[in-house]
């Protein structure tokens, strides 16, 4: 997609936390020589490859909702490109000498916990959530690559390379709003209810997982900074509130 | 997999049914110009192509059954696998000037029947049946590439690659049942409920689809020879047998 068609990104904004990122300018190898630094890799790539795995299995189900086969179809590619995605991360765990599933388990209660909360009844919400759902984890991933390493940032915005939720998802609930305007209502409190459930599972996450959330909070290494904390997720919130408006929806 | 694991494959019986097969000898744009024989080939893929997006549906549904995350993996790769194969279906039907979901819909409804009534009820099941369903399929379609222009026969059969379906169940039924000899007894009686469901949707596609049906019997014009289809069931059949026996399960 292109960058009009996804306003409000939270990469646009100020980076107001880029206070330890001297990271940035270093390989794995020399990164990693860090304990504590190697520890919130583990745990992020972990948390993205069964963030993808999550998405296959969504989407995967989400399909079933599709009114037709190209519809279908459609998601299902996306499903299978977040499957690919999966397997670069699982193999990179595989790489740096950590067990995937281990790497992936501590994460597995907050995907399904999101998943179970924000169940789609309907096609269209499938889609919001997908495209909702899909924006706010890259905003979030990019605002963790800016501290990576140089090796574990290319992968990481390599496998958010858009899979064509967005452009897709807009499209077609652009076109339902259109049709039917009270659509709209009924999908904007679909969408506030994802984000809150997406909010709440990543703060039990950040909070859960020290080695994440120091990275997070720009490499602090004796504690972390809830405030830093919420003011990334206050940037994520307002990207979101603008993509929500420019999909006609009230956020 | 090696052919050993594969025993009764239904291509080692005999072929009884081979008389008119001079089309294999052909390339499609030699024997596209007969209209039956594109029609018959139009259905056969856009089958094959529903099929193929149906499995990826259903394997991404049993991947919520795995009991481990390196499971639920390997499901989702191999749904995936599944729809690479759909797109290169798809893809060909686009390139003949067919519009793919033209030519998928007619096989919408048998798929669907199928797998409404097969809806597996764990892990196990789920896993002979993406075993047994692969299998038939494939021994279904090798007996009818056998008839098709050297093009299409390539294509079929490339789709029909082993996505790794067989051995990975072969090993975990067969693991399960070593481990809970009763396990077997429940998993035979479910083989046969669906190599009788498969039967009557495959039966139930072969009466509606008149260019269809005549291929399979052999090409000939003048109608179809119902004991011909008959005869290529019973290979079919015979071949499930000696599948289901070396895993263990009475079939």
């Amino acid at each position: 997609m292109t960058s009009s068609d996804k306003p409000g990104n939270a990469a646009d904004a100020p980076a107001e936390s880029t206070g330890a990122t001297a990271v940035a300018a270093l390989d794995w190898a020399t990164a990693a020589a860090d304990p504590q630094y190697r520890a919130a890799v583990v745990d992020l790539l972990g948390a993205l490859a069964y963030g993808e795995l999550a998405a296959f299995e969504r989407l995967a189900e989400d399909a079933k909702l599709a009114p037709t086969l190209e519809d279908k179809a459609e998601l299902a590619k996306m499903a299978s490109a977040e499957f690919h995605h999966f397997e670069r991360l699982r193999n990179r765990l595989a790489e740096i000498g950590e067990e995937p599933t281990g790497a992936m388990e501590p994460f597995v209660a907050a995907y399904e916990g999101f998943h179970k909360q924000t169940a789609p009844s309907d096609w269209l919400e499938g889609l919001v959530k997908a495209y909702v759902g899909d924006s706010i984890a890259s905003d979030f991933y990019r605002e963790v690559a800016a501290r990576l390493d140089s090796d574990t940032r290319s992968l990481v915005l390599a496998v958010l390379d858009d899979t064509g939720h967005a452009s897709f998802a807009v499209e077609k609930v652009r076109a339902a709003i259109d049709a039917e305007p009270r659509v709209g209502g009924r999908l904007a409190l679909w969408a506030r209810r994802l984000m809150g459930e997406a909010l709440s599972q990543s703060q039990r996450v950040v909070a859960d997982r020290d080695a994440l959330s120091t990275m997070l909070v720009g490499g602090v290494a004796d504690g972390f900074d809830l405030a830093e904390v919420g003011r990334m997720f206050s940037r994520i919130t307002e990207a979101h509130t603008k993509r929500m408006a420019a999909l006609g929806l009230a956020a």
